[in-house]
């Protein structure tokens, strides 16, 4: 069996027993039923609520726009995919043979999980208020990190917001082209939004920043 | 001040002061500032988890998936307005003077926003298990009538987790054209799946019913 001393040492809490650990810890291509995806599961809502929770206390006069904004930012994949490879998970993760090859314990996507599943598990374990401890630590310096600055909304939030708050179907964007060779190419972009007849076009060296633009456009337009 | 006993009666909770549940029944067109919209953030994680973590138990055989689909059937908005209608919190939210003209306090979404704001609420002045033991109370009797059957999934969203595990761009659904008269409409629409040449089309007599086409189709192709 697994010796888990320096993992229990790194997130700050003891496993009573190894079952549920060791569950957290096993991803799918390991095993088809023994696996941690239910763990995941469990495990990503309450660290949505435990961090959704601190930021409701931390920032008393953010609104709820600002605080579901900061809370994206903290639990978004490559976030826990940091907080799996500061707690080395990829020494502990057990994969099946083909994800292994592909360098499956040190991937974002598989780190991100354990972690959630490892939550999952320390909450069964010990309870809603020892796990809401334990993983606050884990976000303590990034929690200090944070300003209602960092809430600003980029364009295609916010025209999804507008057409929202306007019962208005929300936008598709597609590429219209990219040109130039991969190291400088040149995205455009169409928004379309149902039942305004002109698509908005966006142009950048990047998918997302053309996207961005193209959405900006349909703002002015709308406003 | 408003008389709560009977709202109380129905939610199965005593509040010990007016302040909470005052805020929480507080819609925003009724004050810009204290208004229910961060008890609501609030109140929406704690449901997400108290629902997942019910699932959880009650369906041990579940998968992730399946349990995701059963939580999502029960914390969506119509659901938490039935609730709400439920509780008559209608006849407790304020509202602005715009917003009572227009029905406000009996429309579904204000219903809904209330009922989170009110496990927000409950969460903060009795903590964490008295706000699982309530909530799981109000949710019983849809708990019992929930079967694993009813995590069979659509077309749509198997398109989608199909894509997603092949790394491919999310399909978008263009309407093509709609005939007929508004009581016997024919919808076309079309499945866009970047990279791939030819959208997929799918016809029936609602946008729903055609993107579901659409999607099968797209499915077939892929398989």
């Amino acid at each position: 069996m697994p010796d888990y001393r320096s993992l229990e040492s790194a997130i700050g809490y003891q496993f009573k027993g190894e079952e549920l650990i060791g569950l957290a810890l096993t991803h799918r291509s390991a095993s088809g039923q023994n696996n941690n995806e239910r763990l995941e599961f469990l495990g990503d809502s309450i660290l949505n609520f435990i961090v959704g929770e601190s930021l409701f206390r931390l920032f008393p006069d953010a609104k709820e726009g600002q605080l579901s904004r900061l809370r994206a930012s903290l639990v978004k994949g490559t976030t826990l995919a940091e907080l799996g490879q500061q707690f080395q998970l990829n020494q502990y993760i057990k994969v099946g043979p083909g994800e292994l090859k592909s360098g499956g314990t040190k991937r974002s996507s598989t780190l991100a999980d354990a972690v959630e599943a490892i939550i999952g598990a320390i909450y069964l374990e010990s309870g809603f208020e020892i796990c809401q401890k334990v993983v606050n630590e884990w976000f303590e310096t990034r929690f200090k990190g944070l300003s209602l600055t960092d809430t600003v909304k980029d364009n295609k939030t916010r025209l999804q917001e507008t057409l929202q708050a306007r019962k208005l179907p929300l936008p598709s964007y597609n590429i219209v082209s990219i040109e130039g060779k991969s190291h400088c190419q040149t995205f455009k972009i169409e928004c379309v939004i149902e039942g305004i007849s002109t698509p908005f076009l966006g142009e950048g060296t990047s998918r997302r920043h053309a996207e961005q633009q193209a959405a900006g456009k349909a703002l002015t337009a709308l406003s």
